[in-house]
């Protein structure tokens, strides 16, 4: 999507591969939003750092970033012997898959450009269909992408006001997110909206990733506690919610994503509000016969105990634009009492009698619709 | 309640008065939980102040403040001129008004020292009834308080789960606090139970007050990031719901509280958890007949799009307790996009069918039951 950096617009992927120096190329997300700078990793185990040190983060974005590692790996070997050759590419792999291990996306991604690389009989054939095949999932995750927005934008009407939580925007994938797709294509087709982001604390994904990349695409927009969305939807000022998921069970429609998505559909629930969730094929787990198979990650409690932020003024009454944001890095200050303890789940479940739809590249389906639909959404045993 | 630093445990009440030096001693709150700290205010205007730069918060603590700041201005009077004195107790009750003019329990506070003093027949009578109003008005608070704990302990039983929201404990009142007081009224009975803290964004009034007010105690908690509540429901992990309120509609049954309150309690409805409301009388609204006529303060987004914290190291694994917690002043981080706004609703309201009972001095009420025991809730017209 586009970035204005000093009133210049250029168009961005979240990760690239530089053939020239062989390095796959990302955007520090670690940094965002005080600071747009890119990341280059020259080897595929800076690229695997990169990963795990969350430089890059989101489904799509990281099964990317690993494809082009595995690539990168694979073109870094010298010589012709090709048993030596498939011994360097598992180590490169599992380097790669150790990264992120509860993460399903880098793994399938990898799978992908694994199954690709066979084809060739020399070394130099396989590294060269390696990096297609990166290139491939790249730009596959792109289309179904826009897939994703061209089925989404139809329930974006004009002046609508749209609440989302977390990112599941273009940062999370290759470009044009998956909950932010919608919302592009409608705002391509020239409808005018409100977003409401979320704050999602304790990561605050909304209020620095999601607000970032709205401000960038000059969609209207306002961040809001996580507390504050009941309140509006009480007071009739919110008229869809959009998000997206980590992981949603084929079998039964229910959906996994950043702690609160579920409060937030119970409320659009209550309040007759269409709560819509986005996934890229991907996304979709046919193995898991119930949410509470689901395992959730309970993260550490220093992340609700602080927060990241640039020291800054307290300057009630100032309009956000006049807030000074010359570039900095953020620190992390401790906001909560210094001998308390804290409880982090990372993810919840929604059960599927909350979702209105799921919005997938093939088409928008009713959560219990994906079993019987599972051919059509990629389903193959 | 009880505080403990360097080993030693005292009592301490929010707000006192100091009549060797005719000054009101105030915890200072803004710089809890990372310094305890006592502010004395010298004279009327600089209680006013104290109120107005929030060093104290909270109902009962800044009606208390009120209270004894009019007596201090009383004191403060030279002369015998019954008149010009009465002139000088306006324009005091005035300053103190204006300090916090939304809140309606320093309007009450100090009416009931007007009232008082209008018995004493010279200056010094007066200025000596205002003292002594001031001092009933912080023993009533704490008498009231303690009812609250008497009636809601039967509600808290051994190994009880507890989500509370926000800080309606003994900081914002002179001592016990009214959500907090079945918690410590139930411990003083022996009991154990845990408590989990709802963060409060964006003031994280829980993180801090609440969780430094139950570590003080000595009861078990945790705090949660205000997402996270749900998914805790969800799994069976909360057994009950107590928050305070700012304003009980006494002729509907519905709460105003802090932002949040009001989406904790559609889901504790769904999850059939029983949600409980606790005040002292001096938060029932006979007036208004909906609750949406209660205005809804729309505070500065700059709240929303940041921070205080005292600057830490993130360290992923550590105890709570092995933080290094030198008293430190809190500094503000702009954690948000910076070129992106908020909308910072301060307040909700829930309606009467989401709540339990409400937790009065004079016992616990269906939340509709209100109107019909007013005689008894202290309502006279």
């Amino acid at each position: 999507m586009n970035v204005t950096v000093r009133g210049r617009t250029r168009h961005y992927r979240t990760v690239t591969f530089d053939r020239a120096h062989q390095a796959v190329r990302l955007i520090d997300q670690r940094l965002l939003p005080h600071e747009f700078k890119f990341v280059a990793t020259r080897n595929f185990r800076a690229t695997a750092a990169a990963i795990r040190d969350m430089a890059v983060r989101g489904a799509g974005a990281i099964g990317a970033t690993a494809a082009y590692g595995l690539a990168q790996g694979a073109l870094a070997f010298r010589g012709s012997d090709l048993k030596r050759f498939s011994v360097h590419c598992t180590k490169v792999y599992q380097t790669l898959k150790a990264a992120r291990p509860t993460a399903v996306d880098p793994v399938n991604a990898m799978n992908a450009v694994r199954t690709a690389m066979h084809a060739g009989r020399t070394v130099a054939e396989q590294q060269a269909l390696a990096l297609a095949a990166a290139e491939e999932f790249a730009d596959e995750d792109v289309r179904h992408c826009e897939a994703i927005g061209r089925h989404g934008a139809k329930l974006i009407r004009k002046g609508m006001r749209i609440l989302t939580h977390c990112n599941a925007g273009w940062l999370a994938f290759v470009d044009i997110g998956s909950a932010t797709a919608p919302m592009y294509a409608a705002q391509a087709r020239g409808r005018k909206f409100h977003v409401f982001c979320d704050e999602t604390r304790p990561r605050s994904q909304g209020a620095t990733l999601t607000a970032w990349e709205l401000a960038h695409q000059k969609i209207s927009h306002q961040i809001i506690a996580d507390n504050a969305a009941g309140h509006l939807m009480q007071r009739g000022e919110i008229d869809l919610v959009m998000v997206g998921s980590d992981r949603t069970l084929g079998r039964t429609g229910e959906v996994a994503n950043k702690i609160g998505t579920y409060m937030k559909a119970v409320l659009a629930a209550r309040h007759k509000i269409p709560f819509y969730v986005a996934i890229p094929l991907s996304t979709i787990d046919w193995h898991l016969k119930s949410g509470f198979e689901i395992p959730i990650e309970e993260r550490d409690e220093d992340e609700v105990l602080g927060a990241w932020g640039v020291p800054a003024k307290f300057s009630p009454g100032s309009k956000p634009s006049t807030i000074n944001h010359q570039p900095s890095t953020p620190v992390f200050v401790r906001v909560a009492n210094a001998a308390s303890g804290a409880r982090n789940p990372g993810f919840d479940v929604t059960p599927p009698e909350l979702i209105t739809g799921i919005i997938t590249p093939a088409g928008i389906f009713q959560p219990h619709e994906l079993w019987s639909k599972r051919r059509q959404l990629g389903f193959h045993t």
